[in-house]
């Protein structure tokens, strides 16, 4: 028994592996290339790999366990953070494309429950496809980054809702009043149930856990597990999907309720085994499915669905973004961003062809379906964003605004008096009497070890715009900007760099994108005594050209003791010198003797 | 398709889940409570449990999981310093076992083959039992535990081997020449070809993978999923079980081969899918397979093959123990130790159940013994070593000598001369002039960042026996005490805990089971600045009566300015001066003023 499996296993994974590196080579989320090479490989064109019972139940495995990862990815403070652009896009995105593929089948004389299936797939937006191209088309601090990020969770959330509102469906055949309430009934149970052990027992378990001590991470790894497979099945017997049941448990499954470390060490662990492992094989398996002949038989609906499919997300989604007052362009701009299809497209249309819904030939144009679509994106949204640059309305937003210092010695106290004038700035240092002592001269400052995420979380490091690291170790200056880095994806580092470390530091430094504050290098000790001492003279000098500060500092020369500390721009505000900075004409430098 | 599938899954993980924390509450492995609740709760006590084609498939992908892992955590240099007493108790409670457990099976009519089976079954001692037990009777540090240790390790390695070298010639009905050669050919070609490519292509691979840049875990799982898949599925072709081609995959990923943070991140993946998730599927269902009516048809032969397990394994190790010089007591004393058997044992046990090579009688009367013989373990470990306690032949052995110390100022460089006189002395610094001026003191130095782990893996860390944090910054101190407790797992660590921190410290300290240096806490400038300028005096001081370390700080009082540094034992041994030791009667002590 064991050999074939493994083997059927083995070439799979490997296929998988090939084809999502290929996909993401070439700037595509890897899902595509999974189900292209399943295309390719499996009986709709070359033949040489198929599926078993075994890897098919795999397959069913990995999308429980991705759906999990899934709703464990997903934030609830982000969600109301979406703002009501988002909501309206993510609604107009999903409601009209949903109608044309609806009626599409519909036309095509298809069942009203296989036309409800297309319809939610044809309006579902990849959530995986984003990232990426946001951050190479330079959009990640603009307002349509904000909008399409909210927009295709909102319209992910959206998708499984009306699934499980028609899920349940599946199996009453005539349309009685009773037993469609009852249904429904159900459905509603299932919701209220696990969102009320998600709110009320997760923290009492979360609780219990945190006092195991021995192998904490795999203890919670196999509890979390059960939880997944426990919600899957309530769903079950909820007469929805199994997957619904998955992501409610990853969407109360957070930290927080476990600790903080220890989710962050298990969601690690569900991401490589859904990402890494047992989805790959539902992904290339589902392009086993796949019949070519649509491409003969269906040209026509194929090519229906997918205009559908595309034109109904970007004009549905323009028209129904017209009331932000953002304007058509930006409408149209997020449309193209949110024309993509992925995982739960395909996890979807996959559970409608398992179920007999949805037919071979219609479960083949939903993957093409997803396929397209996907392709469009890069293409379609480089066009629009330039569109958009041209005509100048590409407007940016930072949502992440003020400082957070490590450091609550006299400098760093001195550096917050000046940014606070018109930016929050929070202080953290571990000497209790320095957190006091800012604190009595009114800066916010937190008693911690800025190593440790707690901390940096207690300052709301996730909402901060700067970090800057203002303590004269280096090492504990790195560590702490690379957790502000990796941890709570603060865009901006100014990390104080002392005389006499070893080249370490600054290849850190690169590799963060981060940059050492005032000078190349400054010795703290003899400015914390001047300041203390009280013995000390702020100047400001006015630059006449742009020059970077690298070349102010050469020209300067620091060595007769000055420091400069912070640039003044001409409508006063104020922001840490630094290293990777430019101080433009009729800006002042303030500086210390 | 989905429904029963995830709800069986549901059902066994939570019973193994149950069952492996009980069976640890009470000091046992969890396997024990795996297999046991998969007795209770499947067919053979209570029926409310079954199994499916899907949740052994699963169960089957335990096994090359779990295989995997168990090679990953075999480390060459372990299995080369095992010393060869290890090997000669390996080879006894191997070898007599096995020919008991034969004979039993031939005496009783069995077929050479099941006899062989169960020769390797009761020979196989269990890794996995050891650690904890040896922890709670304090025998981590005597002769013992390294024996047996290393023999655990060589009797598993052994029992694949000949595990390997049995199971090609299953298939081959009659005793021809020719295709016992081709056999046994084919599995040294397996062992040859793997070989190779652990040892010559994995590096190129590691090389490559190095490489990738974006979710640099996730790929190398994946690879290293491919590579046990592929590996698995050479031993198929080479005639021999997939498992073996596991663990040959395992036993050649390694740090050093992939970088050491991926292999560690990797190797938490693998431990937490095998150990929390598919390995208990098949321990569990295991259990399903046992039948109890052995109890009754086959009693005596289950008497006879636990009898055989105990008695050969015990005098086996003991006898073969005997030319290590080390005693017949201590021989006995590690032969109840190697006593349990473990995951290898069943999964050899299943293999043979599932090739038909023994019966279900037999499987069960395997599984009986493998619970028998791991619950005698803490028991009779236990009268033994207080037995060898007793008679004062319980010798403690040391494997790790010498000090490392994070700091090179001139304070850790005076240490570093006193210790150095009997005991290898390694400092760490970040700062290049301070590790410059050591090494020409004579003192090895080395430059780097403490908190980075090639730093304290270029000082030799895991050969070392205490780590002294001497800088003035506790959190650094700190940290490389948590980097040298929890990777290289140095027993002794020391930590200098400067004045006006807060009390996070010592929290800190009593996790790892730190001490902190000196006095309980230690301003280090003034005695930098004194030992620099050679204004200090070395004093030492007699001691009567033993008194704890605190106590002497307490009355002598050091707000005048002395600095307890060294203890000087009566044959003339240093050891530094920290707050959880005490000082006997003739030591002294050595201070600054």
């Amino acid at each position: 028994m064991a050999e074939p499996y493994i083997l059927e296993l083995l070439f799979i994974l490997v296929a998988a592996w090939i084809g999502g590196m290929l996909a993401k080579r070439i700037g595509f989320p890897p899902i595509l290339g999974e189900l292209f090479i399943g295309i390719i490989l499996g009986p709709a064109l070359l033949g040489l790999l198929e599926t078993s019972a075994a890897v098919d139940s795999l397959a069913q495995l990995g999308i429980v366990f991705l759906m999990a990862y899934i709703g464990m990815e997903i934030n609830f403070k982000d969600l109301g953070k979406a703002s009501w652009p988002g909501l309206l896009a993510a609604i107009g995105g999903f409601i009209v494309p949903f109608a044309l593929g609806y009626y599409t089948i519909i036309a095509f004389d298809g069942t009203q429950m296989a036309a409800v299936f297309v319809g939610i797939a044809v309006g579902v937006t990849s959530l995986a496809t984003k990232s990426r191209i946001l951050v190479d088309l330079k959009l990640l601090d603009t307002r349509i980054a904000y909008v399409l990020m909210a927009g295709a969770l909102i319209s992910d959330t959206l998708a499984l809702v009306i699934f499980a509102g028609i899920i349940g469906f599946v199996d009453v055949g005539s349309v009685n009043a009773g037993a469609l309430s009852l249904v429904a009934g159900k459905a509603i149970l299932f919701f209220i149930a696990t969102t009320l052990i998600g709110i009320y027992f997760f923290p009492i378990l979360g609780k219990l856990l945190s006092k195991v001590k021995s192998l904490v991470r795999t203890f919670h790894f196999t509890v979390m597990l059960i939880i997944v497979l426990g919600f899957s099945e309530l769903a079950e017997i909820a007469g929805l999907h199994g997957i619904l049941g998955a992501f409610m448990a990853g969407l109360f499954m957070r930290e927080g309720v476990f600790s903080r470390q220890v989710f962050k060490d298990v969601t690690i662990v569900f991401h490589d085994v859904a990402i890494g492992f047992l989805a790959p094989i539902f992904f290339v398996t589902a392009g086993f499915n796949v019949s070519l002949e649509v491409f003969e038989t269906n040209l026509l609906l194929l090519i229906l669905v997918i205009l559908g499919a595309v034109v109904g997300k970007i004009l549905g989604t323009a028209l129904f973004y017209l009331p932000s007052g953002y304007g058509w362009r930006e409408g149209i701009t997020i449309g193209t961003g949110m024309n993509g299809r992925g995982a739960v497209e395909i996890i979807i249309a996959g559970i409608g062809l398992q179920l007999g819904i949805i037919s071979t030939e219609i479960f083949s144009i939903l993957v093409f379906m997803a396929i397209a679509t996907t392709l469009t994106v890069p293409f379609f949204l480089t066009w629009t964003t330039n569109w958009l640059r041209k005509k100048g309305k590409l407007v940016k937003q930072k949502s992440r605004t003020g400082y957070l210092i490590l450091g609550a010695n006299p400098l760093a106290v001195y550096m917050a008096k000046h940014l606070g004038e018109n930016s929050e700035v929070v202080l953290i240092d571990a000497n209790k009497d320095l957190v006091n002592e800012a604190n009595e001269q009114g800066i916010k400052a937190i008693q911690g070890n800025g190593l440790k995420e707690e901390t940096l979380q207690a300052a709301d490091a996730n909402t901060k715009n700067v970090f800057i690291a203002l303590t004269g170790n280096n090492e504990i200056n790195l560590l702490t900007a690379q957790l502000a880095h990796n941890s709570f994806y603060i865009p901006n580092k100014i990390v104080l760099i002392s005389p006499g470390s070893n080249g370490a530091g600054t290849h850190l430094l690169d590799a963060m994108g981060a940059s050492s504050l005032f000078a190349n290098k400054t010795d703290l000790s003899p400015w914390i005594y001047k300041i203390s001492a009280g013995e000390f003279e702020e100047h400001q000098e006015e630059v006449d050209l742009t020059i970077h500060t690298r070349d102010w500092v050469k020209n300067r020369g620091l060595d007769n003791g000055i420091l400069p500390i912070i640039i003044v721009d001409e409508s006063g505000q104020k922001r840490p010198f630094h290293f990777g900075d430019s101080i433009y004409a009729n800006e002042k430098i303030i500086y210390l003797i």
